[in-house]
């Protein structure tokens, strides 16, 4: 039987403006692509990984680089559940890394089976069912968060998700919201604190915010609050409260269960689509609200999520639509609507952008 | 687009030997086949209805009979979530009915994609991972017992699972743990009660059970114990508790995740493959050990459950070993170890017993 062959190379993604999040602000993600051979046949998966999931593209490179060196993929493409057994015993974590050989190996599988990962996984024809992704605007100055906002709308987009959590204070948190709301008066809002507040700062902010009619606060507080904080913000907040950063994988929902009213499943948490629909699983059985949400990523890793899209009540889906320089056509957005190409595999073509022919 | 048709009959599977558990004696099974074609293909699935588990024959046939003649089942094989989101919206519960069409379309759409379902599930290569099953012992005469015991063992079963909690009390179930002892003193043994004991009885045969090298007790307790007494049980006793009956879907697990060390997963309890899939992952996060269970089904039900069986830590996929007239050759057991074919779907034919090609 022939080996899964993994090569792997570093994808520079430029953004078309800088994106600023409470963690800090870039003009670029430093995305590993990852592809998978066999018989003639090529996976795509993209790890991206962020310094506060524990991964830099260094740490991903280096296991990618001792996963292609050793036998640990196999010769079977279908064996995706052994696989990650697999990677999981090689090492904890690392779910960006990990994330990468799951979507591969999903693209793959399609690829060989001639299903796209929609009809694999028993999801086809729920695509109507989709909600619509919102737009983020990330940290700025006032002025470009306005014209920012502007744009969107302009766009189409009928959802804007906010970045707060800045390092001047919830009183410039406000005066972003405020600003936004000049320009978009009517337009639906999320806010994505990113851990920047202190319970009691996310208590008075989501006041604020419910007068602002914002529909939700995704991680008002720091990665490692505990489960009692959580409770404390839900249950002084008249707006839902959503983890994100403090859940990676299904286990990690049990502790918060009772103390959010939603999570956010990213591929790059929770390790790639199999561990991504166990994650949504246990939410639902929590009775928990599900946000679907993604890195800077270009088509490929958000062509990925968007397969699982169906299944969330909302999307955070705009990683690519922030990229100069996407190197895949995958699925696509407008005003807001991701749309799936039924294709084998994941759906996605490398753009002239990727030079990928040449290099891999 | 063609639509899916679906057909059923009603099957009769006489049992070898009357087979005796607490809630009443019976020599055969009246199971229900289900049939959905598309595009000149096939796929199997199978209804085990019980009374304790809210289903008979002719609730199933109703709603089988309401399916048939509606457009619920559409024109995808392939949007098997879709199609079970669209019964759960039809009726709660009756899940029996709902894997019949679950595993037929697992079925269908295998055989469409030509893979097995293992390999659409992405679980291929993990058989090596497949536990034993063990050979059910039946309630019954203390003589017909300790037979059955002894031919099980000739015939190579390393693992019995033993019925209790009957209506004679729990000195008779002392005494028949006590003769499969005399027969099989070193066998591996594992204790159904099918909710036969209350708690205090659980707990004072518990302590017997754990003398007698009994491994865990499935379903000690009434069905509707509340999770206090789940949890008396299990502080209280040295060997592991089981939940089966009182946890059928995913959901389920939450009430009882602190109050039991295992839960067991049917596909007729869970409505189908994609929801056993979400049981399983339940527990897993949850931390509990898992066993797969089956009802009297031929080998078209208890393939199906082999799919999801490396994901157990326990089996129990003997339904169709005790019947006279299994109608599907499928999964084939040997000494209590299970193999699957890497065929197409579930991977089972009709045999001469189904009468099949010309009935259906």
């Amino acid at each position: 039987m022939p080996q899964i062959k993994l090569s792997f190379e570093k994808q520079i993604l430029k953004t078309k403006m800088p994106f600023g999040i409470s963690y800090g602000t870039k003009s670029d993600a430093k995305n590993i692509l990852v592809k998978l051979t066999y018989e003639n046949m090529t996976g795509y998966g993209e790890a991206a990984p962020a310094p506060y999931h524990g991964e830099t593209i260094d740490t991903v490179m280096a296991l990618l680089q001792a996963w292609s060196e050793s036998d640990i993929l196999g010769d079977d493409p279908f064996a995706i559940s052994e696989i990650n057994q697999k990677l999981d015993k090689f090492i904890s974590e690392n779910y960006a890394a990990k994330c990468a050989i799951d979507v591969a190996l999903h693209d793959l599988s399609g690829k060989l089976a001639n299903l796209s990962i929609s009809k694999m996984l028993g999801l086809s024809g729920l695509q109507t069912q989709m909600p619509q992704t919102d737009f983020t605007i990330g940290l700025d100055t006032i002025e470009i968060i306005k014209q920012k906002t502007s744009d969107a709308i302009k766009e189409g987009f009928q959802i804007l998700k906010v970045k707060q959590g800045t390092a001047n204070g919830i009183e410039y948190d406000k005066q972003i919201i405020r600003s936004i709301r000049e320009v978009a008066p009517n337009t639906t809002l999320r806010v994505d604190a990113n851990g920047g507040w202190t319970p009691k700062q996310a208590v008075l902010m989501s006041h604020f915010l419910a007068e602002q009619k914002v529909q939700y606060i995704e991680q008002p507080i720091h990665k490692h609050s505990s489960a009692q904080d959580f409770k404390y913000v839900k249950d002084h907040s008249p707006i839902a409260i959503f983890a994100d950063e403090s859940v990676m994988r299904a286990k990690d929902i049990i502790r918060l269960a009772d103390c959010v009213d939603g999570v956010v499943m990213k591929l790059t948490k929770t390790g790639g689509i199999q561990e991504g629909l166990k994650f949504i699983q246990m939410a639902r059985a929590c009775d928990l609200e599900v946000m679907i949400g993604c890195m800077l990523e270009s088509s490929c890793g958000i062509t990925a999520a968007a397969h699982l899209a169906p299944l969330a009540d909302y999307l955070d889906l705009d990683g690519a639509l922030l990229l100069a320089n996407d190197p895949f056509n995958g699925a696509t957005c407008k005003s807001g609507l991701l749309e799936l190409k039924d294709a084998p595999g994941l759906g996605i073509s490398p753009t002239s952008l990727s030079g990928l022919e040449s290099k891999l």
